[in-house]
């Protein structure tokens, strides 16, 4: 192996050892060491040293069996441990004052059993922590190198699944890996699986983090229910991209139902389903909504990238088909190509005059059945310019003709410049199924998932397109410990304005005052018609307690409504300690209200939410969210995804607002929450008040909450 | 036959003919001829008469051929028409000279083939008209009764698709219907299959409905690329439910490119996709989004009927697979059920401790493969008072173990009160696979997929209670031809709302005045604040041309509204009659405004329109929809099932609307339009403003746009 130390994944001699120990062999029938064995020295291609290590055989299958870890005659890369839970931290303790690189612990009942299982999974991160060898499981059906033909798992299903290919597969769970692993029936190769159980060192991330590297490996799957270590997972994704590779995951726990039962399953906290999905969006991984989808989208990208076009056609010999095809694209919001008059041309040469010569091309059955001309006009769609991506769906098996048509078609991809599809619609998978699966091209298995996948691919195309137009989203250094505030940790709103104004973050004039007359000079210096509202850091919801008045005109209305706004204080909130009296410039009317807010997620830090606040968040959920800190064009972005965009744009006669003032805003809140990252926890600002085109934007209240200061 | 004249369906002798002619006849190889013979005469298990017309043959297979249908020794019940389109015209003639009571016209050449054959297809509906023998088809494959085992097509198919069952499908076109027939490959049985081709007669409509009346069928399922005849589709789909059997169906045509490819394929109007989305909806027919779950819903439908519950139970020996279920199930909105404190104990009593007993149940593997205890505990989950169903998810093929599983489902079944729904999630379809479906259990294909069937189910049983507990919903006796109105065809505003307070819907007090004395004088009368507009039935858009003044306090406000108005008025529509000036009382503020409107669409009718107007209807398309007559139930739920219905409930510290008489209204709407229905093309009522509970409605503003007469 001439690879340089310096290029090899950590994970390098986990997946490709030298030598490996096998701790609680065994030839008992049915046993976990006897199975993981068989695998091993039986269904695996594995030409390294085997150590058998076993507390009551000498022999075992004609090798020697050595009493311990310690007494083995040399250091395995690798140890597998299948001893009871009980046995298992001496066992670990051995391997690592041994200087075993890694330990893969398949056996079970850890921390998924109870109390005394938590208390030994304790001890065994322990060993890794101290010692430096990294464990993999427990509580595992372990990994599997099908590329290299070598399995590391006790699994009686590792002879069946052998298929090698392009997808590296991360799971937690063992039951849904083995699912992915299974799509091999339909022809699809995986290259390697990981499942990493419990999870007590080795995550999924780590494995992302290898299978980036890993050339053989073209796609990355991940199945997870819950993420350890956001950063890490950041990162190893990141990898990735930058590899040329893309991710395809699946988080499980997205519904109420899905986060309770992931967490009483692994122990995972599956964190909030929006904040998982804009992470994973913003990276560029790509979510699905069920394991099915997985394989779909991954296969695809396996098979061809993207190259940042977007828009398909369809080819099909079955006018129902073909409409019903068309009519789920535009439902997914799928573009069909409008052909280069070129291909038109070509078409009508070729197919007879009932045939439909648009974007979907209806061939009629009787074309299907001439090999010459099913090639000649399926290549035409294939290499039109327009064409991203060419969809065949296959409504009928009928047999013979079927297959010479999937002949057809594995034979048009081979001088295809884009990809195609075909969906085998039908229950029944005959030979054509077959010949479709052995060219290359597994089919995918209903329309709608088919469709599902193309807008998968073509949404990945589009985002690494602009992921090479920017600079790489990079995290902020680190969130490490919180830090004591700058300022109090509860901030009045005049305070957290005065804080966020240094920051550039445009907030009305405006003044403390503490009598009524302070209070009229002041807005007449600030210029009328003012707002005056409560100022004190003890009422959060200064409406609630009558504690603000709008539109004063003049003078004697500032007077006044000190009074109410004092009376009316002190009557519902007599404990509250005041400041005075927050007199603000008050904002041109006909301007339209946002919300910017700023939270912080345990697992991946500081997220922005922006949209137009009130019924629009309540009742449609109409909101935009972004990890920080935020990129220019991910702010634009945010600003026009919203569904109420056009409310910002011109909308039912309204003018046009400063968008361009509130992309900065987004901005600089941005920078703001960076120059504090380990003292804020949440930002609140609602609304923010956006005028028209050049008239810019107000943060008419502001809400900042600071971390509690680690003890 | 002992079924009586008065009892059989119109199309019972196309379905159980007594003698069939093939007219067209051939033995030559692969000819549509030959192929029809073949499916006829060897495939199917016909016992009637079956005579030969061939113009160039006396014999054929050992059988007479008659040169034409004029010189049959007897009259057919069914004569398949196979000649080529120029010849089909001449065999129809002497066929309904004859009184053949069917003709089935599988050859293609008419409407879709260009002018002349639509020409032909014009002269096939004239013969059908005149005659009163029902055509099928032309241009389709024929149909196929497959519980009788009678093939009237010349499918090559035909003979491979023969396990019956309980669906009875109906589609136009011939390859989504084959698809469909597919499903078989998967145990799914048929009992008989319609595909009507051009529907120059016979339409799916009346295929619903002979199904209805088939007490072979439990389930229709209906593929429709446009509807012919709305009324009839209604009638065909009302008739099934008072037959208890649920219709399901795939209207193409929901996308614009599904709409156009629709109608290039077929001639097909597909109509608008919201329309035919309410329709379906308010009929209780469950409308898929894609072929493959036609079947899902309708297998399980068919295995048993919904009886109301909501609450399901997911029961599973993976961890993993339970969770992704559970999340799934979540994300569409189905319910997992708490399970009866009895069912819990029981299991506790059986389960080893680290099980989860709580909903979804994880036996863990080690219980799955204990068959004693897998049916015990299963069992014990389906007889659970709350459970309406039970899913099973399989992750993965494990051979034996998982055949073993599926062999104690299927034995837990037959004594389960519930279905048990296992899906089968990997791509290997080992034994385990063909022991579901043998035991008449056709496992669903992907956790999605299985779910929406599944909500599917739990809807249409609660339609199904709902549809019990009202009087069955009735069309108007007919929209006939238009009439003329009994009030001009362009209606001023002034005119409409006198026209609507007639009928009991409530409009602001109000007066016509035609100076600025009359105008402050009525203003007056009718109580301050008032609103003034511009009174013309050339003016639609009042605003646009400075045509309205609100908020009026006292009769100078109103003088000086009435000058403003009045030269505006002349400066932005100078060639505008003028009928003077509505004075109007103004809405109490702090009222919610909402949007009734109503439209004719030209297959099914009026339909009404509800929402909250302005952005919730531009930006998110929140309203609700159904076919008039509205019942009240039906109003009751338009009114509560938009998303912003929060508004109209106290959302955001409002008072509560004035929904009772929001509801009343749109009944009297309905009820006006049914007293006008063949007058009445548009009525838009927007806003209508609706007060707090007790304070009632007001439409303040309306539009009435009536149909133009008849020539």
């Amino acid at each position: 192996m001439g690879m340089q130390l310096r290029d090899m994944n950590p994970l390098h001699w986990l997946f490709n050892p030298r030598s490996i120990a096998v701790v609680g062999a065994s030839d008992k029938p049915a046993s976990i060491g006897a199975r993981t064995l068989d695998n091993l020295l039986v269904h695996s291609r594995f030409d390294g040293d085997v150590y058998l290590v076993s507390t009551t055989k000498s022999e075992l299958f004609g090798r020697t069996c050595w009493p311990s870890v310690r007494e083995l005659p040399a250091t395995p890369d690798v140890a597998m441990v299948v001893v009871p839970a009980s046995a298992a931290i001496d066992v670990l303790e051995q391997c690592a004052e041994r200087g075993v690189k890694f330990a893969v612990v398949l056996t079970s009942g850890f921390s998924e059993a109870g109390e005394e299982g938590a208390r030994l999974e304790a001890q065994m991160k322990a060993i890794a922590q101290r010692s430096g060898m990294r464990i993999y499981g427990p509580n595992c059906p372990g990994l599997c190198n099908v590329n290299a033909r070598l399995g590391m798992t006790f699994s009686p299903s590792f002879p069946h699944d052998l298929t090698p290919g392009p997808i590296g597969i991360a799971t937690q769970g063992g039951g849904l890996g083995r699912n992915i692993m299974q799509a091999m029936e339909r022809g699809i190769g995986v290259a390697m699986w990981s499942s990493s159980g419990n999870e007590v060192d080795l995550q999924v991330a780590d494995f992302i983090d290898y299978m980036a590297d890993d050339p053989g490996i073209k796609v990355i799957v991940a199945l997870i229910e819950g993420f350890k270590d956001g950063r890490r997972f950041v990162d190893a994704v990141q990898k990735a991209s930058r590899h040329g590779k893309p991710v395809v995951a699946l988080k499980v726990g997205r519904s109420e139902y899905g986060e309770r039962a992931a967490a009483s399953h692994t122990a995972s906290i599956t964190g909030s389903a929006e904040v998982n999905s804009t992470v994973l969006r913003q990276l560029g991984v790509i979510e699905v909504d069920d394991i099915d989808e997985l394989v779909d989208a991954a296969w695809l990208l396996a098979r061809q990238m993207p190259a940042g076009k977007s828009d398909v056609a369809v080819y099909c010999g079955s006018g129902g088909a073909a409409a019903l095809t068309a009519d789920i694209i535009g439902q997914q919001g799928v573009t069909l190509a409008r052909f280069d008059p070129a291909t038109t041309r070509a078409l009508a040469a070729k197919l007879p005059s009932y045939a439909a010569l648009g974007n979907p091309v209806d061939t009629t059955t009787a074309v299907m059945a001439q090999p010459a001309l099913f090639d000649a006009t399926l290549l035409d769609v294939c290499r039109d310019p327009n064409v991203a991506l060419v969809v065949v769906p296959v409504a009928i098996d009928y047999g013979k003709s079927t297959a010479d048509s999937a002949e057809a078609l594995v034979r048009v991809q081979k001088d295809s410049p884009v990809p195609i599809v075909p969906i085998w619609m039908s229950d029944r998978l005959g030979n054509g199924f077959q010949t479709y699966a052995k060219g290359g091209i597994v089919p995918a298995k209903s329309v709608g998932k088919a469709v599902k996948a193309i807008r998968r691919w073509i949404e990945h195309g589009q985002w690494r397109r602009r992921a090479q137009q920017h600079a790489a989203w990079r995290p902020w250094p680190s969130l490490g410990e919180p830090a004591p505030m700058d300022v109090p940790l509860r901030l009045s709103e005049a305070d957290a304005k005065a804080w966020l104004a240094k920051a550039g973050i445009p907030v009305p004039r405006s003044g403390l005052a503490r009598t009524r007359d302070e209070a009229a000079e002041l807005a007449a210096r600030i210029g009328f018609p003012v707002v005056a509202k409560v100022a004190s850091a003890d009422i959060a919801h200064k409406t609630d307690v009558g504690g603000v008045a709008i539109g004063l005109r003049d003078a004697d209305a500032v007077r006044a409504a000190c009074e109410r706004i004092h009376a009316s204080v002190r009557q519902h909130a007599p404990n509250a300690s005041l400041q005075g009296l927050l007199i603000e410039q008050m904002a041109a009317p006909g301007g339209v209200e946002v919300l910017v807010g700023v939270s912080r997620d345990a697992t991946f830090g500081h997220l922005m939410t922006f949209g137009l606040g009130g019924v629009y968040v309540e009742v449609f959920k109409d909101v935009a969210r972004r990890l920080l800190p935020l990129q220019r064009h991910e702010a634009e972005s945010m600003v026009r995804e919203i569904r109420s965009f056009s409310l910002l744009d011109g909308a039912r006669g309204r003018p046009k607002a400063d968008v361009a003032a509130l992309i900065d805003l987004l901005m600089r809140v941005s920078d703001f929450v960076g120059a504090h990252v380990q003292q804020i926890d949440e930002i609140d600002l609602n609304p923010v008040w956006v005028g028209a085109v050049g008239q810019g934007v107000l943060a008419l209240d502001a809400v900042v909450v600071g971390r509690e200061a680690a003890a």
